[in-house]
């Protein structure tokens, strides 16, 4: 159990990402996004839970979002649904799943008003006008904060609710990543500034996945806190699979101590049956 | 509502895709079978409305699964964890969900065994056996039947459960294909096969997407059958956006009626603000 409140903690925390847009869910785009996101999570110390795909659909998006909250998180990610059209509903959808009333948030407006009037001045627009579609982006749940947008209009939000981390990102992955980064990171880190991750992997030719399944087995009984994971990159006749190892830990000798020992023991056993075993580049 | 048990509707049916891996939730790699699905579902007349994506613990995914059919969709679709290594637990977790015990099936058994004589007979393998690690793959919850793999040895599994449709497939993107192709697709044109659907994208340029809002306000209101979608392509101040249109009604030419209106309305509107406008090709 996490103590509530602790910020420095050799758990690791745990985040849930949803990414909101009906362009996922009829495969127009690949999630990219969500990639990035879990990506920089694991390598910032973070562990992600869940990630999930929803359409632009108020109810959909309050009911994934309850559903999040209710498994208690470390962090809860939104990604998408900040901009300034109708099928923008993320603001709404935290507004009803925290039960905090919309309403104009004065940094927000600052920020919002700030860009238009730049894109005004440098010739982008042709008259300065904060329209109720513009203004739409500057009303946050109550209790929200926003966070800067570096890279275009809509500000991401910051809200918390009984131990869970709130954040929104909008869906433009250069202003989602630039708020992460700015933003979020920092406070990530915070999770995680004492612990220290290893991850390598191997390539393995010349054996079925099925006969290194029992392999895998008795490395894990025998190194506990590795996680090895076994990803068959072709079709099971074809023997071509990747092994994926991590070890997590307060020292960063004893994370590659473990996963070092891991892998010499794997690598031992594979090469006995007849395969061939590569440690493939970080 | 859709009428229980009756195949042929004008509703599109609904399906939850869940996707089963660690290596997705560490942002090892792209969620690329989640996006050919979904867009292979839209393809068929379908609608996908939620896409989970989970990691390698049988409680999650049972957790997962059981969620998805408590919203009672038509089609609940896993992607992974069928394989021979202790970390393909999607069998096991669909038997908890469904509370049906796991047992060896016989045409699951001949297809498995057939697999590995064949591999055997090509010299992939230097000795035939049925180890456990193999024999996992054949062990499906009570009531399920197999599907054949085409490429690799894991077959699928269909199952069916208070008027949800449950199929898993394996994780191997051509296995997962392989099979949707054969004996899949022909399932949800059962469901679809009066429907039809109509996409059209426009490439918009010069004017900014909060422009562009209230214009997709009007021309979604004058268009009740037409979804449009606003997706910017670069940040708000890069003027560059795309609109998709949809629409799905049971005559070919209703559909693409519908979306043309649209598009020929909002297009009128985007130039008169000083907007360029192509259509883009399908």
């Amino acid at each position: 159990m996490r103590t509530p409140g602790r910020l420095v903690s050799l758990k690791q925390p745990i985040f849930e990402i949803v990414t909101i847009g009906n362009e996922l869910l009829i495969g127009k785009i690949l999630n990219t996004n969500a990639h990035w996101l879990a990506k920089r999570i694991t390598n910032l110390g973070g562990s992600v839970s869940r990630i999930i795909v929803v359409g632009d659909d108020v109810g959909n998006i309050v009911s994934v979002i309850n559903d999040a909250l209710g498994r208690r998180p470390d962090f809860v990610i939104t990604i998408g649904g900040l901009g300034p059209t109708f099928d923008d509903k993320t603001l709404e959808a935290i507004s009803k799943a925290f039960g905090k009333p919309l309403e104009l948030n004065k940094q927000a407006y600052k920020l919002v008003k700030e860009k238009y009037l730049g894109y005004y001045e440098t010739g982008l627009l042709k008259k300065f006008e904060l329209t109720p579609s513009r203004l739409k982006m500057a009303k946050l749940p109550a209790g929200a904060k926003p966070l800067y947008n570096p890279v275009g209009t809509a500000p991401g939000i910051f809200l918390e609710h009984k131990g869970t981390i709130l954040i929104a990102l909008p869906g433009v992955p250069k202003e989602m990543q630039g708020i992460f980064e700015d933003d979020v990171a920092i406070l990530v880190k915070r999770y995680t500034k004492n612990l220290f991750s290893c991850v390598e992997s191997l390539r393995i030719t010349g054996i079925v996945e099925s006969e290194i399944a029992p392999l895998i087995d008795v490395v894990m009984r025998e190194n506990p806190h590795v996680y090895i994971k076994s990803h068959p990159k072709a079709a099971e006749p074809t023997p071509l699979i990747e092994l994926h190892f991590s070890a997590t830990s307060d020292s960063e000798g004893l994370s590659e101590n473990r996963v070092g020992k891991a892998i010499e023991s794997i690598s031992g056993k594979i090469i006995k049956k007849g395969g061939a075993v590569e440690l493939l580049p970080a």
